[in-house]
């Protein structure tokens, strides 16, 4: 195609092949001025390959993300004791939260950080899970922990900071439980997407999108959550998309308004971090909710969730 | 103050002299390691000022932003013609917007793009201010024209490329109309607020912050529309806050989720780009509803508008 | 042009009307997924333009920038005192610098904080030019100051905050005298060299772009200094680069280390806070050198120069 | 400390439990408005720890990193044959690099595109190391491969996307193995020394970070190199800093400038992907230096070496 102060040459063919196109800029510097991709990257988590939205049902519980009912998914950022965690385990689920989440494993910044309770944390989630009948939804941090966790967990968690650790997002696949995908503090939601691809091409269908916030040029808030993702992962992924107010605020006060937001929006499901004691907690203090706020936050939600015609 | 591996100094006075205080990191590099000011920069616009919330009115129009109801601002991003700008202020006014939006002047990335119709696009905004009755609203691109938009407009739109352009900014307030403060793209919500104090300080009471979206690393939207300011403007600030989904976006099939989104989460307006065929606009064409989506938007909205408990 | 998945139609013709194709995707949503554009949106100071490297000539200096010569602009943030200005004229005239740089408007985050002398700056700064030779290099805020500033002024700067202010642009390139386009905190390099697209067209050839680095996520330094910038613009266009490791650094601890890296990559010239008594600046006291310092910076540079084989 | 606006209170203590002081803010909202730090948070990558330089010797073959030779690690960004690997090994030896870098477990964005070779490209690095003696330095994709990997590196790189992969970071160190950190693509260096103490705080002295840009606003770059690491990593920490600007600038033709700046900023070592035909690599072509380039790039720098006094 000639045009006054350009060439173009298209090319048609298959995107495994196409790097080596890209490289012709490099070897004919002089000829080729650049190469722009054309095909979409995803496969198997786009729209194209699925119309229908798909849902994930947690097995032998009947919670279904991705349905009629906006699934939250609540709990302390990390497991501390056993009495932590079963007064927020109820407390939750009287609020009308589903399913209960909790970290045993812990990734922090600094080595001198509180790194978790670990294979206790995780028995003290199955304890809860026992007791309360609530599903449980926790991360995974080493591809060693694979089938520990996949043991005790309904959902398994990826979170941002592996969210591009390829290795452990098909350990997590192979376990053969639901996955959600955080999305990580500078990945472009094609990056994310192309991630999710780990996960279903590794024979796992069952994928949740968790958008938890980008870190942007803003220091008031600890990420800044990018609530466009709902229609965006709803137009290109049949996948379920989940949102996470809690990392992406790091504020309990801004929570319920980002909760509000996200439900109007047409999220799937919200991932809230509570505590019943939010002064006293290892981790993340400063982000989570009390166990009032958030009885009061599920109560405030109700207007929306009927504005979305949804349960 | 001594601590274990290092001595904390506390200064207390006036922020006018805490820049000397900052040099003293390079003046005595060896003694004093850094200098953190602890006293917020803004007064004016702070909510410390004016505990209660702020409302602008809208002379003599009897239209009030900040109160219970929530304004819609729509219109075409460049006014082009007397016919698109009429056929798009009877569309929007009958859909329920109450301010009619229209560049006149237009800051274009490129000098080779549509630069607006300047004063002939004022006259036409004039001329539909009278036939309808809505309110103008329109932005201030250079000094010297702060009179000229100042008698045409019932707001005057600071744009984001212009956001700490502090000489238009005083221009503007010194106008004596309500300015409506756009974020600049890569501000800090500090800096949007201290901008903000340039006009309160120049003695205009009338201001409205309008996010509109900052630069991130994604790419797949023109920008990150950043909902939390919603809340943070509130809790900072008693003056009112308009979202502009439109440019936040970049993209029309966008904007619906991202309204529903901002108004649940406590907006006090909207800024929506329309046009009768946005296929043919000599601007922004992507990121422009046409008449009828904004026609189905407005409709869709007023379940969340309920759910808010605003009108 | 048709693939297994995807269509390509490629379309030919100039770019001022290619907004209406990147429409088609709203009009079309069924029909048009995307739209690329490929042709770049700068002309005149592309290197395509103007094959050879420009170079720009203070008129009755004998000062060439852009040539074998690396231009050193020096001084202080803001002007303040005569004393101030003329100590630091002469002690950087002394270390080897030929240009002098000193603020008489200052564009402060801040109503409160200092804004400069205005015109008593500007008479500061005329008096140092008469009495050293050096040439003077100053801010221009307001479009109403250009007559004024460009009596003055051998370079108009153009600072970050104002580099899409393009009513500025071009109210600084009237004047006839160099405008020096510092690039905005958050512009992507077609961007900058779009504005300077608008210098070039209002018939004033005389551009020297200027890096001083764009916000991103470290919080370190004030900006991150991006000096991949030198190569690129050198590659794209055939204008001076110039580099403010001040603005860029914001630390005068690391300003040494930046002006090596950019001179050996091949900037063309630096532009760099100097002030006789950093501790005591009424404005940036931290990221500016003392005379002492400048020096020394002047004489370890000198390796460097010579490495690139310039002067 | 009691202000006219606000009340200071200064706490004294270990950082292992300030997290509970950060939680005031969430408990007393009414009385806490924020809780700052000030603390450094890393320890033994800090100066303060070790207030010399500290060097890396790769154990059996004389390499010193951080020593007064800067090391060129030069290699195929992917392990791809034995031709290709012993051909790029001779040249790069020959042109005076001496440590060879290739991928053998590759990460990348895709499920669909090249991972590596995996355990036959390790073997085939030792062939390499074998034959020419250099030193090998490659990447660990996965805990479970750590020993495999240690085996065979010299330098165990530790990637981008893997920056904060803690469990990675432990099962590297604990290899025993000099430890190459890049730093993640949105990762504060601040966060980029504490990663770097976990390898430390394994027991393992030897670390070296690597800059190889962070994401940005940019687009023209893949990642925006940060240049001002070098000063700050020498400022803040006692181990040496490696440049890479194959991945900063993703485009071969900047690499040239990129390494010349680097070098005279201070940089300590280079990591440059270079490859016989980069036209035909299996990933990242757009960013290998063909072997000429990479010789001439090496004289090219000469001067740049000396004129830091180094070799």
């Amino acid at each position: 195609m000639h045009g006054v102060t350009r060439t173009v040459v298209g090319a048609v063919g298959d995107e495994l092949t196409h790097q080596t196109l890209e490289n012709l800029v490099n070897q004919f510097p002089q000829a080729v001025e650049s190469v722009m991709p054309i095909q979409k990257r995803f496969k198997l988590v786009s729209r194209e390959a699925h119309p229908a939205n798909s849902t994930v049902t947690l097995r032998d519980r009947g919670i279904v993300v991705g349905g009629r009912k906006i699934q939250i998914m609540a709990g302390p950022c990390s497991v501390e004791s056993e009495r932590q965690l079963l007064a927020t385990a109820e407390a939750v689920k009287a609020a009308g939260a589903t399913i209960l989440r909790g970290g045993a494993f812990k990734p922090r910044t600094s080595p001198y950080e509180f790194q978790g309770l670990g294979v206790r944390g995780l028995k003290l989630l199955a304890k809860a899970r026992k007791e309360t009948g609530l599903a449980i939804i926790t991360e995974l941090l080493s591809e060693d922990h694979a089938d520990l966790v996949g043991e005790c967990a309904d959902i398994i968690q990826i979170g941002a900071r592996n969210a591009q650790n390829f290795q452990l997002l098909i350990a997590a696949a192979r376990t053969g439980k639901p996955v959600l995908l955080k999305r990580g503090p500078s990945m472009r939601i094609e990056e994310w997407l192309l991630a999710g691809e780990y996960v279903l091409s590794s024979d796992n269908p069952n994928l949740l999108f968790c958008e938890r916030g980008i870190r942007t040029v803003e220091t008031y808030t600890r990420n800044t959550l990018d609530l466009s993702t709902i229609p965006i992962i709803k137009k290109e992924s049949h996948c379920p998309i989940v949102i996470d107010p809690s990392q992406g605020c790091g504020r309990a006060e801004l929570v319920m308004a980002m909760c509000k937001g996200a439900v109007a929006m047409g999220a799937d499901g919200l991932l809230i971090e509570v505590h019943p004691n939010p002064a006293e907690a290892l981790s993340d203090g400063a982000q989570q909710l009390n166990l009032e706020d958030f009885a009061r936050l599920m109560s405030e939600l109700k207007p929306f969730i009927a504005a979305v015609g949804r349960e």
